[in-house]
């Protein structure tokens, strides 16, 4: 008897399998992948020798033996392709010499306030600025008071408001004070700036971080205080109007310099030209260890190709490293350097991922892109990325290096927790032991399980 | 003119009204307690109180007078009642001799391991217990080498398995040894037990928490060893299997004691008897400051009558913290003493909340419901709980103190972020300088929020 039903019957196995069998894949390789980041925590290990290196400032010698180091991990790691590409970056350096003492009244002489330059800073020269101090919270302040800042160095004073649950809102509307500060400071002649830290928490360590100077406008120097001394400032100016401070930075710009992006890929068996990018940038500020910032994201990185090779799985498309190169000055050369190499590669980039957040506890992902219904539809790969605790995937702003390749079809953002950021963000408080294991290794497991579904799947 | 539409369009507004003023009102209530949580950090400041004043294990000296601070904090922040409700507990007291130290192989002696007696563990007499080591790493094993664990000192070495995602999954899985290892090691006439800490953290330091004896089975000494302890005796015995250890504890039991629940309301303006719990247990385990496990859920509570206080917010139910005395010593006294008078007095309890699981980044709320719509209604509440970075509600257990709370119509339980908890959990770790400002408060905006919701719209 053969009827149309058993006919179907046949066929319905072959047409409901591959879905299926796909879905239960998935499943295991999100809970292999998640089971094997936080057992070995071999990327926190990793992360540990990274940050033993030394600060990775964009040409200096420190990142230079970064990219070094990254080249011979991915080759170590058994990569199939790992290339070193050719970036020239801007030097600044800070030099050793950073001092905020107050002069005046007798009292409060020799009184030593917690002080870093600002990155791109020009140092002072001789025996440094020492001149009365303006403070001020915001630059309408400053212009109102525009008679009282000439010949005096401006202290922006305005914190981070506490008040917002992102702390990268609360950032964004302080930042302005340490960004364009000087600028505002010297439209009003002013002889430096000092702006209080960029940071959530209650301690005296500066908070570095990169000032811009416009041109046509005279270059002053800029330097952040601790935020117990910007507070000690506050209350001395309130007692002494007349204080006054010495402002001495050895800080100074270098010739350009050769640096590198570090690129690794595992070339995918089917689709070899279609390339799904993980990234961090490996540069990082002098004044910590870059871990949170961007060692944590460099290594989750390189960290998902290492756990394909370990257990074994074999992407489909290409799954590619890169480690930016100068992130932190803001001319992003790595960053522009590689997406040329994008444009003119023929590699089609399915996706790009960043993380640049920090090493906290996943939460979800960012996804930028002209086609609202991607969204929706990676949202369906959530039972799988909750393994590693990822929460939700938002349509919102991936990264700074990863936004410069213009023909990537998603660009990707991994969000972990950002309550603690702001506490270590561009200080010395960003260390490798400010890192949980096992918060950074389910980072590194969030984005091994999309980069291997992006890989999988297509788009 | 006077048509049927315009009578209906005079009555369109009071209809449409309440639903849209609701939701405004709600969502301007959320962000004002989120943004007072966040920019005051009064809670922060009160658990730092609490921390200072001692070890709170149920009897103590400690625990009482942080009832008393407790009582006299909710007086002076103008609770409307506050009651000091008597329990009964039993007492253990730790002593001050712990010490576990290798007595053999000549090479080895004085090597001292790191330990902590298990709460409620008997002590050991006179120099304490010189005997030989068996390592195991589950019952089956002990059983196995049932000949071999005579005359013993049983050492459970299994450790918590990292694979899991959820750190409770993991905890759940190993903390038999620590509870029901003395029960087995006696079983197989072994003289006393070491286990190896329930933690996720590679330190030193030993974790402490209940064991039970069981009727009728001999009561022999149990304690916790720091992991790096437990490796370093592991590998020990590889090398020197006949190695002997002596262990000497000072513990022991004393008579029952009086202790307190500390009980606060704030009236409800309409309906009074119909009663939002929230509550954590105010006792503690003695080796840290209790500041995660469980002051942070405690002063959470507290802090949700008190931002409704000072930001003048007057809730239609009544709200009570609970503060419960005895969850630590496994018997529940003041959860079983606050339900016996829940039950008799006529309050309907439409929801109690527990916060017992660290002060960490929020994550979401777990309901303990019959009613399977519960859940769904709750998850409306979403876009209020976001404020305070609720991510979920899902169904699930409350907690210890609250479950006991049989007529209460919502038993629920605070979720935050599980990645460190054990890093801390009843042990030296756990102090008020573990507990991060932001992610505390953002727990204390989440209580208060969906207190807030809750009193407003009842169940």
């Amino acid at each position: 008897m053969c009827c149309l039903l058993c006919i179907l019957c046949l066929f319905a196995p072959a047409l409901m399998w591959p879905q299926t069998v796909d879905a239960d894949r998935h499943a295991m390789v999100a809970t292999q992948l998640t089971q094997s980041a936080l057992e070995k925590q071999e990327g926190y290990r990793l992360l540990g020798e990274l940050c033993q290196i030394g600060p990775r400032v964009a040409g200096s010698e420190g990142a230079n033996k970064a990219a070094l180091w990254a080249e011979a991990t991915m080759k170590r790691l058994a990569f199939d392709r790992v290339v070193l590409q050719p970036v020239t970056v801007p030097r600044w350096e800070r030099g050793s010499v950073e001092i905020a003492e107050i002069v005046l009244p007798e009292k409060l002489q020799g009184v030593k306030l917690n002080v870093c330059a600002l990155g791109f800073s020009i140092g002072t020269s001789g025996e440094g600025i020492t001149a009365g101090v303006l403070e001020v919270k915001s630059f309408e302040e400053l212009r109102a008071k525009q008679a009282q800042a000439k010949g005096k160095i401006v202290f922006f004073n305005r914190p981070l408001d506490q008040r917002f649950t992102n702390t990268f809102s609360a950032y964004g509307r302080a930042v302005d004070q340490r960004t364009r500060g000087v600028v505002e400071a010297a439209l009003v002649e002013a002889m430096a700036v000092l702006v209080r830290s960029m940071t959530t928490k209650n301690d005296d360590v500066p908070h570095t971080g990169i000032l811009s100077y416009q041109d046509g406008v005279q270059q002053i120097p800029g330097a952040a205080l601790g935020v117990n001394s910007a507070e000690a400032l506050s209350q001395a100016l309130q007692e002494e109007p007349e204080l006054k401070l010495r402002l001495q930075l050895s800080c100074r710009h270098l010739p350009a310099e050769k640096a590198y992006n570090v690129v690794g890929d595992i070339v995918g068996s089917d689709k070899p030209e279609e390339v799904v990018l993980v990234g961090g940038h490996l540069d990082c500020w002098d004044k910590g260890e870059g871990a949170h910032d961007d060692g944590a994201g460099c290594i989750q990185s390189l960290e998902v190709l290492a756990m394909f090779k370990r257990l074994g799985i074999k992407p489909k498309r290409t799954l590619r490293c890169v480690l930016f190169m100068n992130e932190e000055f803001g001319t992003l050369d790595g960053a522009h350097e590689y997406a040329r190499l994008a444009e003119t590669s023929g590699d089609k980039h399915v996706a790009a991922i960043e993380a640049d957040r920090g090493a906290f506890t996943p939460r979800g992902f960012r996804v930028q892109t002209k086609d609202k219904n991607d969204i929706a539809r990676m949202q369906k790969w959530l039972p799988y990325l909750e393994h590693a605790q990822i929460e939700w995937i938002k349509p919102g702003g991936s990264g700074a290096d990863v936004a410069q390749i213009k023909n990537a079809r998603l660009l990707i953002g991994y969000v972990p927790d950002d309550q603690r950021y702001f506490d270590v963000h561009h200080s010395a408080n960003d260390t490798f032991a400010s890192v949980h294991p096992r918060e950074f290794e389910l980072g590194t497991a969030a984005m091994a399980i999309l980069a291997y579904l992006l890989s999988e799947e297509g788009w």
